[in-house]
């Protein structure tokens, strides 16, 4: 497994990482399999989406605002269920397919990691599975 | 990889494709595995939930219109914010095992293709993985 | 593939199935590789967040339920479509990495089995790869 270390500056923020995944993909040496990508942490997500322009994320991250507000009536007593939340909507993992060792993504589409609660030190782990691209 | 392509003729639109990808998984000649779907498109996702009742779709399309509607203030200068929100909410990959070629989804299961900004002309990518299955 | 069975009590709820899930992964003797973890229900999903503090899960619940409320207006004539749209907001899969026979999970993160519309008698499937770690 791959660790990246990430330092988030804000409650809310979203980071492009496609490039440090693509990286972490040449450097294992796959040709051909998949990328998975995880994030170990509860109030942070990952999320494949529009990196070209970065409006789209930050509508994302207020719609997420809007649908688990951060000053809602929650019982945990941390006060960062809405953190938790959006880190369920979005989910904790992703995978791409890899092909001639290039991440297999659209024209359009960049990987997110998604920080809900920070500013923190977070990690994504990278796992590389080598597969023969069948027929 | 295979190559769906598909033409979706409404802004929203869910589309079962779960015969397509079951044939995609027959003509692989995969009989022990996993099948990836991916959606290489950002105003477009993947589910899996009930398709044998077609209100279930129609229920869980509007529901996503309700927490991120087209017409809400949004930054992204394109004007299709709301469907960028409703793919990563969704998701833009679903893997389902295989066995004895066939696809093993519960009882009422199906696979959407969920058109989010059409009508567009739209791909699905199909990865099979042969593995034999585990103890 | 493992078939984990569950009875839920409520009509909804959130089981941690994280110790099953590492007792099947130990069974299975796979010390390297991945663990999928799929639901073949539409009315129940999975997801990964934290397990120390129940007050976590209870909160995702009611979030849930102000986003998709069970007395909403809804066509599906069964009248669960609360459980369908929730279902597809967390999704029916995860996938863990296995290392040295165990989930690599973050310090915190546990599986979540989420019943939508129970009480029921319900399946979690379970299917491990074994996988060389790569360089």
């Amino acid at each position: 497994m791959r660790r990246l270390e990430l330092k988030t500056q804000k409650r809310t923020q979203f980071i492009d990482i496609t490039s440090k995944v693509a990286e972490a993909v040449r450097s294992s040496g796959v040709q051909d399999g998949f990328c998975y990508v995880f994030v170990p942490h509860t109030t942070a997500a990952l999320t494949i989406n529009e990196h070209a322009d970065p409006s789209v994320a930050r509508d994302l991250e207020l719609a997420l605002e809007r649908l688990a507000p951060w000053n809602g009536r929650y019982e945990h007593r941390e006060g960062n269920s809405a953190a938790h939340i959006k880190a369920s909507l979005l989910g904790s993992s992703q995978w791409v397919c890899v092909e001639n060792s290039r991440l297999q993504l659209g024209t359009w589409q960049g990987i997110f990691f998604c920080e809900f609660d920070g500013p923190r030190q977070r990690q994504v782990w990278i796992r590389l599975v080598n597969q023969a691209v069948d027929a």
